[in-house]
């Protein structure tokens, strides 16, 4: 797992050749994973939509192999497509790559089959690997490759928490894995960490430039007045959570959101998404275990993120508030690298900041919106967040989940205030007296 | 294909060894033609459920065998339930049977997989087998295979609707197969055939019983007079339902129910189910073909079918009417034995009765309810028929799905005014002068 | 209250002038009726539309209005109407006679005002009562006249029951009137009035014609043949449907369709729509009163009419067995002319036939549908009845809300299976050994 | 209308007398235009709730009542409400508070009916006079007073757009007043005013206070980093947005919100909710009229004033940027008092900052959420704000139905993303280079 992964070649300097090897390299890595994530996935177990909101896994692995054919190797030129019928399957939401197959019924496409969609892997890998080491790909198409891997890596994390939710709504509850590794750990009690009021530069660089990769969405770096507050050391645990629970929690108004309270009450929630009745097990991606009080508190939507800050008597941090904190550790964790794929105690107990990078996302209480001077990137791809940012908060940190090289410090995820189903949880702040 | 086949060793008579020999050979025959009806599908295939009136073919397999080891196999002593996690997925609607899966909700059962379904199947069958050969099933469990002989082949039929209304909810509109006789034919000139008006026995004697199976909701056999009227000698053809269309049949209110034309207009329905925008091609079993013009009209709703009716001036018959003119008639026609798989023309056009069984269920104008004196079988099989009978209409004749030795007269089957993916057409009848 | 009412001078036969007069007559008390009947509506209350099935009083008002308006006023040569822009608002579902205004947004009608519909209903009656006088109205037109009177009486049903519907949902609970005066009466144990097999002439000679008014939907007349039965002697009072309460007749799905109790389930129906939760007392008319255990239980939908009867051992009846029962009796008993408007035990109790008329609407195990031979009404008429003969059953014998000259032997309401705010409850009937 | 009006008696200084004056003859002034507003409404016109997020005129005028009935009267020792069921009825959303009718049946109440409201009004006015003259209020419930007039003043502004949606609901489109003035005036040519990076103070100190009346969502004030940009000197007119709609704006994903482009699909929207299809005229509270060209476009929601934005190569401004303009300009504008009641041309074209208060709302790019350091008001009123700071966009400025004196620079209006009925508009924002 990488600690402060140099940065890589990048687009806007030196050697193109350089790029396209280490492009080559990642490529195989990237799309290596996928496939090693898909394995204990059986055709009809990839099949699956337990929910409008989650894809079956074979439409994760075929959207993302279009994303390289349709944005890398159909760009300029005539093109012979792998299967000209599947732009219209695979296509998830770009509206100026022309109509697609509606999201709700990703579930009915038995065809093309999982061994053909691996197939279809190979073959635009194969095309992909030819254009790559043919060095005709100018540097745009470069950018776009590198996009690419990072579209795979968000991918990555949505058909483990996919594949979860479609296990979870089977009764007989299936594991995705029965050898998943389980992680002891202890936490330390909670401590405070303050900052005075300061100016921060926040965000990224705009990629492709110098800096490396980064979405247009946590771009321009730009200045942010963060004024004067205390960050929790660690996310809160499930020990914590379940004394909310025990207090009430979900049983009156008083901390909630209006529209969260709404929520709670019309879907019924009494606890996490994934909690048995008794709170006393969760279901993971190894099947049910028995909940660890010490580990951070999972699948929580926002709304029961925020009602449990305002029950602590704190807030749930801003994005620039956590970007502070974390923008000088190392992107450090327990990510999906760590093969435990559920949030975890740390090794080693303490009151300094903890497990701000991998385990859970942590809600922000930052709407998703867009930076001062934001600029989608050029084309069809400026589909890819910008028009997202409506009614969505901010997440940060990445998880058991998410790829150690696909996390940074600026990076922004986002999500409706009533999704459960990604591993999020939450890490309190309080504001300075 | 049975003609007049030989009324089977009856519960009510005879010599019970003799039964059991003949369910023993009829068990093989039917599961049989479930393997054979399910051999085309893959696992992703019998995963897809593309509408909640439709259920996966793998649930069919799986709850038609279900069916044996929870009527037969488990009753009364201890019995040793192959997974016993499965009752719940496999119950269907029997509420005292105990809770079940949510109907909508079947196709996200990856699990069990249909390689374990299969497995399944054959260890039910080798149990079922032992049974009927062990010779210790009282008549009454006889009577519940046989009955779940005729319930499997009811699933056959729905697999094979569901099954085509999965393929066309796939863009690609993949066939179930490739090798589907085309069956050439044509029809004469549609003529009447009249009658007066008389007092006729409808329905079956309550099975079980002296004369062959019937469900229960076709008897009592009981006295109904049937007013003077005329049947249609033939089904509506394609070319007939064209002049509808094409005279603005989808485009007018005038011919419709209240509730059909807000259907009409609330789901955009302009067409038959099945037909492309052009009404030139229709998709089958065995892919796109272009429309027959003789062939018998398929897939309509009722709203359709009588609709048409109005504006033909004419209307549906009566089921009595029905029963009435098919009853001294042979069960002939063209049923799934013939491996056509969709309606088509005769093979001899004639101005004589035709095509009353085979080919397209046919609407009639009789709600589904109670036959005076209709008793539901008692126990749990009590829920099969009885409780349907609410806001359906009858039809009768069976289709080109339907086993034929599983059709008779006095069938009635039934289905809610707006369900367009049976095998449905419809037979005009004229009050007499 | 009329008792075997003469038949009015007919469109069939003898004198136009003096079907003119006596059309007049009617005319005139028709009409007193509605605005007695909405006397103790204000203009606000003549707002309200608690549930899209339900229909504001002003609206009621407005559209019988109409229904003379354009059906004889703008018949034929040139017409000035009243408010051209009213015939858009007032048309309940005449798709021939234009578009009209969305029946679920009736109850944003605050124009045109209740004084306004007041000046309309007095405008239409000076200009209908000068073509009475006028004596230049065809029989034809006249025969819309009384059809119009047919028509406000039905609507003088619903203004009832959709103000029952209105207050109810208030949580104020206002009384309609506070004057209702309450009726004692009892109730004999129930007996059997047991009637062979035989063939019965049902329904009414087709209107226009010789005999009276009746609907299309009544005609033609016909034989069926009416298997032996037995008919209860008086339908099923407030106690014995306690009784069903009281052995969890809503806690277990055995008795219901299957439809009925999803609706159950969904709709958390425990009983009757106007009962109060310790079923001691029930909303009328005249606000809440003590539940009279010998009263006729109501409010029930069919779901639980049909229910009800299955756990009594019995059934409901057919409409023809209903008919043929009470086609021999005065129509005669607790109408809306009775000032009650609430249903009550006899006054004098007896084991013999009672209550087939007034009280409560009787739901029959017959679905509504065409009579063999039926014929629409010639034009825009033809709407009236036959577009809504799907998935709705009858009910025989009329209400308190009902008046005494509108109903008749062979009267068919209808309504689907979950509609609880008519008057309507049952009466039992049983197959005969 | 008040330009520069003074701070008025604060709670937090001086003398409690002339706070109680000045909130008595305030108190008089707000009652009484509540009372003006609702004159031209019937008693029918005031029960109308033409969709759920609107109300009826008449709740509105009860709930304000009931607000200082509850929040002020019922506060501390015994007292004896006006009417003890009417709690219930008028809650609007205060969980802690008790339960509540629910938001979208308001409209059924034609009990109690606007006289008694209007009673109602009158004898909590004589109570409410009776304690301001009394000098018994302490200063934590003149300060609710002082709320419940600012509360009163909101529900004016929800009353006069309510009602414009009920008249616009209405086929017949009534005009809300006849005698509405039509403001001519003349727009500028667009300019954009530039401004530096700089840090801000925004907001306002938390009230009660020194500082006169905020709402606790306003506060704390505190300091902010806005980074350069530029403002558009006047709000969009009609002219400016009907380009939008001739360069396809309503017919291509382009420049809309994902969420946006589906709402507008599912919804039809091809113009600003109140114009007819032509374009060319809308309609108003004094009924149809003309578009001018000149005037502020209006009616807008956030999708379509984000997408106008982006059509135009511009963005929305954030909350901070508008109210940094704004704080320096007095608060003066066509607002409510004007007697407009629509928003039109200035009377001076300048290429200055115009128009930033009154006429209409302004959509700004920032979502609604807490100022570092938000405390919600104690208790029951806590639930004013907070609770909504969920999927909701900030609106500045105040519109043509809001009163002057109710408007300030660091006021938060805010809505959902496709609310539409409110008078709505917005003003370009740039990045600077």
């Amino acid at each position: 797992m990488s600690l402060h992964a140099p940065v890589p070649p990048s687009s806007g300097v030196g050697d193109v050749d350089a790029r396209c090897r280490w492009l080559a390299q990642r490529f195989d890595a990237v799309r290596g994973r996928s496939a090693a994530l898909a394995a204990p996935i059986s055709a009809e177990d990839a099949m699956v939509q337990s929910m409008e909101d989650a894809s079956p896994s074979k439409w994760h692995l075929a959207h993302t192999t279009w994303f390289f054919e349709r944005f890398v190797l159909a760009d300029g030129g005539p093109y012979t497509p792998f299967d000209p019928a599947w732009d219209y399957l695979f296509n998830s939401y770009y509206q100026s790559a022309g109509p697609m197959h509606a999201r709700p019924q990703r579930g009915v496409l038995s065809r093309p089959t999982l061994a053909q969609v691996s197939d279809y892997r190979d073959a635009i890998e194969t095309r992909m690997r030819a254009r790559l080491q043919g060095g005709d790909l100018d540097t745009r198409l470069l950018d776009i490759v590198e996009l690419g891997l990072q579209h795979e890596q968000q991918h990555q994390e949505l058909l483990l928490t996919d594949i979860k939710h479609a296990f979870f709504s089977n009764p007989l509850h299936p594991a995705y894995r029965d050898d998943l590794p389980h992680a002891g750990g202890s936490t330390a009690a909670l401590s405070w960490i303050a900052r005075q009021e300061s100016i921060f530069k926040v965000g990224h660089a705009a990629w492709p430039g110098d800096a490396g990769f980064a979405y247009d969405n946590e771009s321009p770096r730009h200045r942010v007045l963060v004024p004067a507050h205390a960050l929790a050391s660690r996310p809160v645990s499930n020990a914590e959570f379940l004394a909310f629970i025990e207090d009430g929690g979900y049983r009156t108004a008083g901390a909630w959101l209006s529209a969260g309270w709404d929520t709670v009450r019309a879907r019924g929630w009494t606890r996490p998404l994934y909690w048995n009745e008794a709170c006393e097990a969760e279901f993971t991606l190894g099947g049910w275990r028995a909940l660890d009080p010490e580990a951070p508190v999972c699948h929580l939507s926002y709304y029961e993120a925020d009602a449990f800050a305002r029950w602590a008597g704190a807030r749930l941090p801003t994005e620039f508030e956590w970007e502070q904190a974390a923008v000088s550790l190392p992107v450090d964790g327990n990510f999906v690298d760590s093969g435990r794929l559920h949030p975890s105690a740390p090794a080693n107990a303490s009151t300094g900041l903890q497990q701000m990078f991998g385990d859970v996302w942590e809600w922000t209480s930052s709407a998703y919106t867009a930076y001062p001077g934001y600029r989608p990137w050029p084309g069809t791809l400026g589909e890819y967040n910008g028009k997202f940012m409506d009614a969505q908060w901010v997440l940060r940190g990445g998880s058991c989940a998410t790829s150690a090289d696909h996390a940074r410090a600026s990076y922004r995820n986002f999500f409706p205030s009533d999704a459960r189903w990604q591993f999020a949880g939450l890490r309190l702040a309080k504001d300075s007296a």
